[in-house]
């Protein structure tokens, strides 16, 4: 097994690792020439927080996107999955479900995520590839960004200064990064195709999730209302995971209250 | 005023022609480094006829397209135009209007070339470059590939050979090829910005096309029905030319009358 990306990065024992800048694809040709592999699991993207929706960036990832994908079945290549994001949707309905949700990206990110979705998904009938995409939501867990709202919030209480959030009424569907790269291994090692919400299937308040994480704390110092809400938000953004259950058989690790558990033993040490 | 294609080609006098494949994007990266054009019309793709409908070689023009736009925008370009195709959209309802009709490619050329809109209109907004993109019907006039429906008919006729044809009941918007440039030039010079139908607007039978020709060079053999009819052939793909004509002010200067007679003109020299 092999991993790459940008730059040096631990790996499991077993894992070999390269780095390797995919926007060079004439370095990434050359290591799927060397490498050979049957199975592609490609999560590169451009994610700077705060920048990742609107960055010109996101152009040349569908760019490279495809290029991947092209040089893995020019050295004859069988599955690839690719990351997708719920951003595809519509979300006025409320529910994403692959089947049935109108697709109706309103960022150059999920514009962009789409866009190698739809050319892949018409690529794969034609090169032969058995292409996965997996459409990824809210997540949470070790290694997050601290200013993203569970490891802002969980640092904040730890420290003991206040954590201010906005009224939290619009509902997520969170889910935690270990079972995330679970569905993403179970959607590469299986061949379901298109698009499959990789998710936890439960909606739940933000601010149900900050509460939770203040009771396993035992703090009180959660300010909800104390930041304004954004009237653009949409009130509730949750996934059908019929497709990941039944089809890729994946089912989460962990729940709310464990995942979030086991984010703050993280945070602590 | 500068015209880049991968082969030498002839160019009218004023333009200046530069060999260039747009398949190497260092190489084109480099002439507009060197040319650093305000206007930029992207006309290039696969079209080899029976084979682009397929071919995997869709997915590099995408690749290409979006890095030749990005390359216009870092050498500080204004405008670009792009060719769009009427297999963006979903051909059900017979009419395909910019603002109503659904878009749903049925094909890898469709789809390749509905993500290359998609992603630059997104871009758009944040690149700062003004976008266009031409969608193109059917087309037909001189230098056609010679097994197209008009040229197959003419040549067949001329030579005094049957024109075997289908029933040719299925309605298209065809549109002289002179005027489908004229319209893309229009487009080029205003700033009317995504997609825009460039077309006729006006629906004719296949067999009126055909009958057209026979009776311009008094022949009688044209043999419809002496082909079998393809089920999945939709009936009618007409364009609403509103956009284009309102917008962008532009009007054809051939009807379906004078465009053929200077078609067979054409092939008779």
């Amino acid at each position: 097994m092999h991993a790459t990306s940008s730059r040096p990065a631990p790996v499991p024992e077993g894992v070999e690792h390269h780095v390797c800048d995919l926007l060079d694809s004439t370095a990434s040709t050359r290591l799927l020439a060397k490498l050979r592999p049957t199975h592609l699991l490609h999560l590169a993207w451009f994610a700077v927080p705060g920048q990742f929706w609107t960055s010109i960036e996101n152009v040349r990832w569908v760019e490279a996107s495809l290029a991947l994908a092209r040089a893995f079945h020019e050295v004859g290549g069988q599955r690839f999955v690719g990351a997708g994001t719920c951003a595809e949707y519509d979300w006025s309905s409320g529910i994403c479900d692959e089947k049935t949700t109108p697709l109706a990206p309103a960022s150059l990110y999920g514009t962009s995520k789409h866009a190698v979705n739809t050319v892949l998904s018409a690529w794969a009938e034609r090169s032969g590839v058995s292409v996965g995409w997996g459409r990824v939501f809210f997540l949470y867990g070790p290694h997050e960004h601290p200013d993203r709202l569970v490891a802002s919030v969980i640092r904040s209480l730890l420290a003991g200064r206040d954590a201010e959030c906005t009224l939290g009424t619009q509902v997520r569907d969170f889910q935690h990064v270990e079972d995330c790269a679970g569905a993403f291994a179970a959607l590469l090692d299986s061949d379901v195709r298109g698009a499959v919400n990789l998710a936890s299937g439960n909606g739940v308040t933000v601010a149900e999730i900050v509460q939770t994480i203040a009771a396993q704390l035992g703090s009180d110092r959660v300010r909800l209302g104390a930041r304004p809400t954004n009237p653009d938000d949409p009130p509730r953004i949750v996934a059908n995971i019929q497709r990941l259950r039944d089809e890729v058989g994946w089912t989460d690790r962990y729940d709310l209250a464990s995942g979030l558990r086991a984010t703050i033993d993280w945070w602590r040490q």
